[in-house]
């Protein structure tokens, strides 16, 4: 059986372990979606005894952190199925996740008490992005720094958390993957804004230009505003947390070329992109090609 | 300063340390309670290094499923002010139950992994007791054996941890106080449910009388049905998760006299606090006093 295969297998024995008859109707709704977090901690520590059950726990959080996510942010589609508060209701959804949270710190207290601290500390910084990505969802948010602070923990932290356990897994207890996977998530939520400004409906499976609708002025957004004449500004005001026409999004699109504001927040990318490398070492060729492969999500 | 104020400053700051504006806006409402648990593992532990970080951490824990239990059961008091998630929104309390639990996730883990283990495993029992506690109030329960189960989960399981915790704290390492804290559990709560059938609302600053309201069938109800004729069977079926008139409780009253459940109910008590003495020794002193006061809410 392949790694990822022993991981899913694992996640299923826990499912098994809860044991609660009213837990099993869930169980199916289970979406593995692409296990970027396993990948990369295989990529770190492919012979550690522990990581395969690693894997399972931070896939088991990220889980729990989108079924909470989802009744917060009222999202009916998750991994391109009806999401869990959806179909089973926001109470089930938040029992869900309190339950698969917990399971997931008592497994992770089984390792070894540096990983409970690492993980517990990014399950924190997750739920305190959650909260300021909430507050800067009320307004049109245009400081990139209080931007950038929330997806280093919203999105960033489980990320730098897998692969500074995988490396502490290796045997090495160095900054250096901890390092690598905070540029990693940085970059790898600003690659997904980009992408929100950068389709036409027929290319994409989410809807795109949806960011903007939901209240979240991401990066690319906060360039274009901070660009603009007072004019456009208004008028890009306007259209926050709004269903937009197609001419609203002609006309944003427009406005994004006239400022080249995607070669700008590309830049962006690039400099988490080139931190991420500067750690690394001859050795690392599977984290550069993970790195990669993100920066390829672009075009 | 005493104990239980150092317990709170400690809380207080485990708030700053979350170092979220938006934070800011909970502090206020954070309500300490009885400490209860607190109490509990000073009994055990007064003289430990951590008993003030462990009550900390416990009561952050119980502040956080009640902020999630009372989404889940849409209450709007608790403690006798109106609850977080009626005041800021369901959002709102789902999210700051998150940073909480996590929050305490991570500092149980900077102490010891034994503890983090004892304390993860018992929040996901009282998890799982949420889920359940909802299972069975979608019709009338009359399973005496899956709601003692419940209970066990969803009110013993963080008492036992910290009992457990304690003793761990004072380097005894046997089962007696988790045998204790899991008996003291279930009839703290079996006692909860006789408070509810025993008072006029004139008595008790809580509606009695409102386990039946939501659905919770307890253990007096159980014992009720169990001993009624079908055409009475019917009757208290018929008031399940109805608001009740004077005449309606007076009827269970009576019915409760006549088949004298209460005396029934009550000899389950006794066997729990047998039980939880059963495990002491004559230096428990303590802990029989708190049991004892415990048994005096009764009357």
């Amino acid at each position: 059986m392949d790694r990822l295969e022993l991981v899913k297998s694992t996640i299923k024995g826990y499912f098994d372990d809860l044991g609660n008859s009213v837990f099993d109707a869930f169980r199916d709704d289970f979406s593995f979606g692409k296990m970027l977090r396993s990948k990369l901690i295989f990529a770190i520590a492919p012979d550690s005894a522990y990581n395969i059950k690693l894997c399972a726990i931070i896939e088991l959080i990220h889980f729990a952190s989108l079924l909470h996510d989802d009744v917060i942010d009222d999202s009916t589609l998750r991994r391109g199925k009806i999401s869990i508060n959806a179909k089973y209701g926001n109470k089930n959804a938040i029992m869900l996740g309190d339950i698969l949270y917990s399971k997931a710190f008592y497994e992770i207290s089984t390792i070894d008490s540096n990983l409970s601290k690492i993980v517990a500390d990014s399950v924190l910084k997750l739920s305190l992005g959650e909260l300021e990505d909430v507050e800067l969802s009320k307004s049109f948010n245009i400081d990139e720094n209080k931007y950038l602070k929330m997806v280093e923990y919203k999105t960033a932290a489980l990320i730098e958390a897998s692969a500074e356990c995988a490396g502490i897994l290796k045997g090495d207890h160095s900054d250096k993957y901890k390092i690598y996977g905070n540029a990693l998530g940085i970059a790898f939520q600003i690659i997904d804004d980009i992408l929100d400004v950068s389709y036409d409906d027929s290319m994409i499976g989410k809807n795109s230009f949806s960011d903007l609708k939901e209240g979240k002025a991401t990066l690319p957004y906060i360039y274009l505003y901070n660009k603009m004449n007072t004019k456009d500004r208004d008028n890009l005001l306007s259209l926050f947390k709004k269903s937009l026409s197609s001419e609203e999004i002609a006309w944003i699109k427009q406005k994004m070329q006239e400022y080249d504001i995607l070669h700008e927040v590309k830049k962006v990318v690039d400099e988490y992109a080139s931190k991420a490398i500067s750690v690394l070492g001859s050795e690392d060729t599977k984290l550069e090609m993970i790195l990669k492969d993100m920066l390829d999500r672009e075009f």
